[in-house]
């Protein structure tokens, strides 16, 4: 069942202690079979070192398991209602990334200072409120899906792809489970240069929106002419 | 004898250079076995590469060596301390790594600011209070165990796995040598994220109770249900 | 055609990776052949683990590619307008690496402060102005080059071999390929000291001026004695 | 001549790029022979991947070369004036590490923080004061030797083996050239630390002088009782 799936989630996932973003188990990565509306997800608190393809569970949208022996992510549900309201997104990764945590920790957007975040996020990536404690409470996996779905009620996911969640960490996604990790990576840089730029500057002046565009476009518009063809 | 806590404690002790944690000789692992009454520890200043299984130490909970050709770690007295106090702990660490040592050096507790640290340590990591000359002259090293004993008079310390002694260093501890090893990695994690959230909040701002509460007890509670059964 | 720049080419590029300064494609170099007028690029957008000799670009002074099957680096506009007016080099690199990008970002000269800068960079590695919409609209990438070029006005390329485009990032030179990325790597190592040290001083006060001049000519001087002859 | 000595020096200096001291050629170590009045120092400005045994160069304590087919280090006259005027002292060592090279192009001592300073410097690491223009123009690396000298009127070299020079970086010495890059490794973490203490206590409040004293007299003292006999 989704075997090709799996073997991109699985190798997705593998990508997470490859780029430095994990440490033990921190961090899941999955991918969705949209005609099928069915979604592959790492299981929850399994070693890096351990995991094989045989290990990925198959989740449907209802958030039930379809197939696996092991429990899924403790993060499904979030995944899930991501999957839910990004309808063109295709992969979503979670992680505990030091330099995007402490943003989320701190509560804080990470305002666009360069071309390298130009690159990939067109603009601040966001961070999100604090969740209520009935939200904690109950369903909070998928309350926290909730609250990032709120906070992109103006922004368009397929051009902001990721976000803080406050006082725990980053969700990145893409249009596969590859893409996502790869925004988990620029992410992760472009958190680390704006502390240092907003420590340096004292200020959170942001990159004019121009210069922003440009880049943004020139890799992601139309008429993009970044890379080959 | 305990030729099988040696093993581990031998084993617990080579995660400390793997996970970074460690420079030279700065830094050791413990375990205990309770129904003997006899803990195992590494080697006064043996480097980590020359260190053997059949170098451990064999102790008992009066600090009298009981078996072994070398001098105990000179932070001895330190673990016999916590193992006589803590009753539910099986491995104590000490290392002098990074982040958390910067916190001891600033007599700064490690204010809870994300869900990573709530996910091992159930608030605030304490440190200690300054030593007074006499505790240093005489007995330093049981009077260190001491005042992190004297800090933990209001703490639990299966929910708080890990303390800072002031201008020196970490100690961490758990069920068993490979556990506590475990928590000295998060201490020197959330202490690097915690260190800049507060530089880029200029503030002590700690997450709400009930999603510190939420994490912990979702891993440690009596219904946890993150990893697999 | 130009085979052997082609291979000191891509020999250039391949250190980018060795030496930390690149994530992903975020970066190239290109060497020139001054007789022939023609010069060498990485192709756009190719991952460095899969790039060949054979993939390397040649350009030509007018911008136009003579031999390749690839698109050239999306910088190649930038390249050229060094190229064209900075005579004496031989060699461009452009990198988002992390230091000299925050000071990018911030808009921020790397002011000298130590010996490891006056080595290799005479004064502080200057960052441009911010560059107009109509600069970006058309032809950015060369007007990218012709920022560069104005702030170097007053200052000597050949001892001053780097800049920092505003809101974007390093680019350095040299005699060739090789000394170009030696260049990146040193300004990506005071950056990060220089980061610091305005951090703990609290202020940019720069290194006495014949400090400077003293370690710059013993190396670059008609009477250098540093290194062999 | 001196084989076993420059066989040892050889291999120290290959320690500093093995604990990240150094990048390119940035740096050196000695080793002296007291009977013979004769030390032994790396070559300038060599490749360390290409370093060999037999490019050590020989020196007389008037600084002449003795034996050697290349120039030696060009700092070799700072080596030179410490061996003259530090009588106990075998081995001497220069990097541009990133965090003591910080304190140092800050002007700022490195003060105590914590124990893993007090285990091998007794006190603040000191750091010189500016050298004049004359100091600088004639015999620079001589007199850099004179003004480290100075700095330690009150200080015993035996008792805090190391020290900043301003704008430029760290130098340290030991019994042998092993522990002389022992040290400078040591350095390099209690400057990391220090910095770091400083940032998040906004004062430079050092560590009790008791505890400072314990520390470095438990491992350096007549009756120290760390490590093996």
């Amino acid at each position: 069942m989704l075997e090709e799936l799996k073997q991109k989630v699985y190798e997705a996932n593998m990508l997470l202690p490859k780029y430095g973003l994990i440490t033990f188990t921190w961090g899941n990565v999955s991918g969705i079979d949209r005609e099928q509306g069915l979604f592959v997800i790492k299981p929850s608190g399994v070693e890096y070192d351990k995991l094989q393809v045989k290990d990925m569970v198959v989740v449907d949208l209802k958030g039930q398991v379809v197939e696996g022996m092991l429990n899924p992510s403790s993060d499904t549900q979030t995944h899930l209602k991501l999957y839910q309201s990004f309808p063109e997104i295709g992969g979503v990764v979670h992680t505990h990334s030091h330099w995007a945590t402490i943003f989320a920790q701190a509560g804080h957007d990470v305002q666009a200072y360069g071309t390298t975040q130009a690159d990939y996020f067109c603009g601040a990536v966001p961070c999100t409120r604090d969740m209520t404690e009935i939200e904690i409470e109950n369903e909070y996996e998928y309350n926290t899906g909730e609250v990032i779905v709120e906070r992109f009620v103006d922004l368009n996911p397929n051009h902001m792809p990721g976000v803080l969640v406050k006082n725990h960490g980053p969700f990145t996604w893409g249009k596969d489970p590859l893409l996502a990790v790869h925004n988990a990576v620029v992410l992760e840089e472009i958190a680390m240069m704006a502390f240092h730029t907003e420590i340096i500057t004292g200020n959170e002046r942001a990159m004019p929106k121009f210069l922003l565009e440009k880049h943004f476009m020139r890799k992601h518009g139309p008429n993009a002419y970044y890379g080959q063809k």
